[in-house]
């Protein structure tokens, strides 16, 4: 299996915040979009950085006051992971789950933002293909 | 597969948060243990609700300043699902998926608190026993 089997890896727009706007902005956008994590970029193509609840939560722990009017760059993870959409699925899982991270956006062959996927979402696909490879009595299924 | 063969199902200590503690607490022990969520119980056996860093940042949404100062019992989830060491783990992740929570406190036969397991945990075993499975050649591991 590979990246692009995984529903909703293609397709849907990705919701991205710029790095000068504040962590207000970014619960705002966590709330309306019922998602947990956020890409930074300017433009919409190049990732600058990934945010996630959890930064936001980390960082109230830390601070507990004035997280809101934090800058998105000075919170935002900078070092980012990304995955294209002929990725080995399993290879992909193995990265998130090392990095200890949930979202991974996904680039295209010329490192342009083209998607982000869950860690939720990768093994929700891993184990529907598991349980097809199981039913049809095959190890199959790669 | 049942949920006590997902590893960390039991012989942890829960960590509890009183519900008259603030949200500031909740944060501080997020941070603290490295979770996501934490039980809301005044003894450490009677589940009164759960809080999550999503019902948090959810909150910051909301209403942004003030959050901090929010009781736990003001913003927890009070109707919580539980489990139990014998529960079938596929049923347990289905309850999961379909009511979108990622964690689950167990109880034991007295419905006392003895554990809590995430979606991720579950996900993981379920995984292993599929893989473990398929390498045998057998559509069985249930």
């Amino acid at each position: 299996m590979q990246v692009k089997d995984v529903p909703g890896s293609s397709g849907r727009t990705v919701v991205t915040i710029d790095p000068n706007e504040t962590i207000a902005d970014v619960v705002d956008l966590l709330k309306e979009y019922s998602i947990g994590a956020i890409v930074v970029s300017q433009d919409g193509k190049t990732i600058d950085g990934i945010i996630s609840e959890r930064d936001v939560v980390r960082h109230l722990a830390r601070e507990h006051e004035g997280t809101l009017r934090v800058k998105v760059e000075d919170l935002m993870t900078a070092t980012v992971s990304t995955c294209q959409l002929d990725d080995n699925l399993e290879a992909t899982m193995g990265v998130m789950t090392a990095g200890r991270f949930r979202h991974m956006p996904i680039v295209d062959s010329g490192n342009e933002l083209c998607g982000l996927i869950s860690l939720g979402d990768l093994v929700t696909a891993r184990l529907q293909a598991l349980e097809a490879a199981l039913d049809e009595g095959t190890a199959a299924g790669d």
